[in-house]
């Protein structure tokens, strides 16, 4: 029995490419689409043909951008401090907490020897010509790196480099995160909490 | 600041409208598919285009097909047996045991009255026209439903549509899965069970 058809199988086969998705979740998305009028399929090609078609990187702080107006050209900013960040999803995490109003650069990756992704792959020199030819000047750096091997070792990299440059480099603290408990935090981020224990105001 | 950009927040609106997708997943997909090269993209629309635009169903057992060739005029089959599901996924299932050969009807939906759906919304009068019409004639019905309320009703009220003529109908066998245990099955498919025992040859 020829089932399922080949334009069925060709969807399925598409759509279990993207991650996280199986041949099964596939197979439920396109009868869900069938089942839809023709309309629903159309907006969503429409718009994911837009958003690779169309959508930019801004050439400063390379966050994803449809316009040239990129936050690193806004007055509203604070433009004396960067957060540096892997990926554009930790923008938005960032942003999310309202605590900060400065300036980003995606590295748009981290340095890992492992899968050959070296310092020359991702924005670091981008990052260090920013904060060598910037106006107003760059004050601060703030590292937003997730705290893994790799995040480590790409903090410690960019640190080397800027380390010519008249600019107070940070990171974002690690420690317990909150609401939870001392007793179940595992013993390498107690330690560092402790390690990187603030004054009590 | 304006982020995430329009043409990306469009593209997760489409993307979350699918079933079991967030907006926290169709960001990640979003960011997926804007990574790997723009033919990833046009090969998934493209698939989701042709599967929307040239899909068509038999118009005999309602199965998705996209040719006309459908398996109800294969004389490969066994012509005079009809397994009756609820949906496509459902045929996928009965084919992967390698145990039936005959053909199948595709009711597209099931009786519900919460939901409003009556026998008239689904394929249930083309059903009827088979058993009366069919060449060579049909011996057996199987009604392969999902042992909910509403697969009952729906098995009930073919059962019932189909009795003034000389054919057979039969239900999958509900009891204790393959490798399930006794003590914990739930009391309404064991008791189903022992009502319904078979002979032990």
């Amino acid at each position: 029995m020829n089932f399922p058809p080949k334009i069925i199988e060709n969807a399925i086969e598409e759509i279990s490419k993207l991650p996280g998705i199986g041949k099964k979740t596939a197979l439920r998305l396109v009868l869900h689409l069938l089942k839809q009028n023709k309309d629903t399929t159309f907006h969503l090609t429409e718009a994911l043909n837009d958003l690779r078609e169309e959508v930019k990187y801004c050439g400063t702080c390379h966050i994803i951008s449809d316009t040239s107006d990129c936050t690193c050209r806004t007055i509203k900013r604070e433009l004396s401090t960067i957060c540096v960040v892997e990926d554009t999803p930790d923008v938005l995490a960032v942003e999310n907490t309202a605590q900060y109003r400065g300036l980003y650069h995606v590295l748009g990756g981290i340095i890992s020897p492992i899968e050959g992704i070296g310092p020359s792959d991702i924005n670091i020199e981008s990052l260090i010509n920013r904060v060598k030819n910037s106006d107003p000047k760059i004050e601060e750096v703030i590292l937003a790196l997730n705290p893994t091997m790799e995040g480590d070792t790409t903090a410690f990299y960019i640190t080397k480099k800027l380390k010519e440059f008249d600019v107070k480099i940070t990171t974002i603290a690690r420690g317990i995160p909150i609401g939870g408990e001392l007793e179940y935090a595992d013993e390498i981020t107690l330690g560092r909490s402790i390690m990187t224990r603030t004054s009590y105001d």
